[in-house]
């Protein structure tokens, strides 16, 4: 069964980077599809930027794009303020940390500044944003979504984070990996992974889903050219392994097909 | 067998962190013991403060103290001068990267300072160290230390990351984890042993072996009193592990007594 279905049922959804690349696919498969969420909350640091994104607002009333820097505390809370105002009493099912960097670096060229920056935005980010939302998270979760249910899935509440393959340790072995030494973004990932795991327990109680997902090697600004997979690709099979998501996938981290990923 | 044996036949090695816990336990254990390296090197931030070390340095003329501040570039640079002069053509057997933190926070209270303060500490600085050093480590695993041997050891050259079971994005779940959700610590270690595990790909060339131990949970100011383990315990097993480490645990994540664990 293709999980996309139960974005339809899903009151709220949040795209951090949303700009640009899947953020900018996530929402336009989202939008333009059968299954579309009630509210689709596009952010980005630059809206007057976002170009593309501003095209696809005009065509879907549902999606509404907020100012989000991912790395201002002020901005965070802003705009958790704005979402507020927008959901009103349903609060926020869904919120998608996808905003990334990839600040290459190896060995002989990775310095303090280059760690920190790639860490701050790709795995600290997502948890201070994920606080600033909690509340909204928390009483969408509390009314149980579209179906009332006390069951874990994206139409209740959910967080899900957009790490990366080269985030697990274990797969970080061989020849293709020593290619890949790529200290600030693969340390960024792994710790995000442990923050995700540190959210599934902790935001259990609440009845909010957590999980990371890996949305394969991709072609946008990232992935570069050469990647074997369209954002469109990608984000299809991400859609349906988000909606189909329940409370055994609660603290897990897939690959875009739904496959177990070692840590 | 115990691999303790083996630090006699290691011609030098640095403990980063030794002012206390099990950093100054690590230089006791190695001085008193019979297994004793050539020169044990001590460093602390601030070797004026470090009454115990400074005693124990006085009864054995084989432990060497320099000041390292691990979060200062220049301290970090003038330390492996220092260590250069000290070691000479001999180069460096092994670096234990032992210095840490652990800036206590839960979902509740975690900042941006508080992951960035950690992050650096335990998993940037290690990796910067170990940059700086790489020339002193070339130098032992060129000359095959004092065996003259080929494979990988701490006789010949070696990089020991002290990372911590928290640090294990698997291990963390299940009630006993949930009461130990502290973000700044567990991501700093999990990201450390990324490091870990990029550092042995890029170092196996050379012919230096890298991995990282978990010590246990053991009553240092860190630990607090009521770990079961004392830092003697704790120690002596790492030490006979350690002392053991062949190219079959390159890149392994271990326990104090040498059991796998899960990243
Ligand atoms: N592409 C792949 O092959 C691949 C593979 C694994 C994981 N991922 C992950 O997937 C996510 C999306 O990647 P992508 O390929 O779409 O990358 P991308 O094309 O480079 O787009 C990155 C997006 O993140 C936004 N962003 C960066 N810093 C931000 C900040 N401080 N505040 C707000 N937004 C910020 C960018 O906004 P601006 O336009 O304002 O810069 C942009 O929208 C990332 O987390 C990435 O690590 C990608
Ligand atoms: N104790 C445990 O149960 C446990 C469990 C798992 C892992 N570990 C790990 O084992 C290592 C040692 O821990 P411990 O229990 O011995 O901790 P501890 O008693 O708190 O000692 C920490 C040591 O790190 C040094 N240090 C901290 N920041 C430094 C900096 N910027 N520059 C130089 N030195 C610095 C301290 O020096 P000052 O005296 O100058 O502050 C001290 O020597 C740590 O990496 C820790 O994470 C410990």
């Amino acid at each position: 069964m293709n999980g996309a279905v139960n974005f339809k049922k899903c009151g709220s959804l949040l795209v951090t980077g949303a700009s640009r690349g899947l953020g900018l696919q996530m929402v336009a498969s989202l939008a333009g599809g059968a299954f579309s969420p009630g509210k689709i909350i596009a952010t980005t640091r630059n809206p007057a930027n976002a170009q593309k994104l501003q095209e696809l607002a005009a065509k879907h009333p549902n999606i509404h794009i907020l100012p989000l820097d991912v790395l201002s505390q002020e901005s965070i809370e802003k705009c958790a303020e704005d979402v507020g105002r927008l959901v009103q009493d349903q609060g926020l099912n869904c919120l998608i940390n996808n905003a990334g960097i990839n600040v290459l670096a190896d060995f002989n060229t990775v310095t303090v500044e280059k760690m920190m920056e790639n860490f701050h935005t790709n795995a600290v980010a997502p948890l201070m944003i994920t606080k600033a939302f909690l509340p909204l998270l928390k009483k969408a979760a509390s009314t149980g979504g579209a179906g009332g249910s006390r069951s874990m899935s994206i139409q209740r509440a959910a967080v899900i984070n957009m790490s990366s393959q080269l985030g697990s340790v274990e797969l970080n072995w061989g020849e293709e990996a020593k290619a890949m030494s790529w200290y600030p973004y693969r340390t960024s990932k792994c710790a995000l992974n442990m923050v995700s795991r540190c959210l599934a327990l902790d935001l259990e109680p609440a009845g909010i889903l957590c999980m990371a997902i890996h949305p394969g090697w991709v072609a946008t600004d990232m992935g570069g050219p050469q990647a074997p997979l369209s954002p469109e690709e990608s984000v299809s099979a991400m859609l349906s392994v988000i909606g189909g998501l329940t409370a055994k996938d609660h603290g897990s981290f897939l690959g875009m097909t739904g496959e177990v990923l070692p840590w």
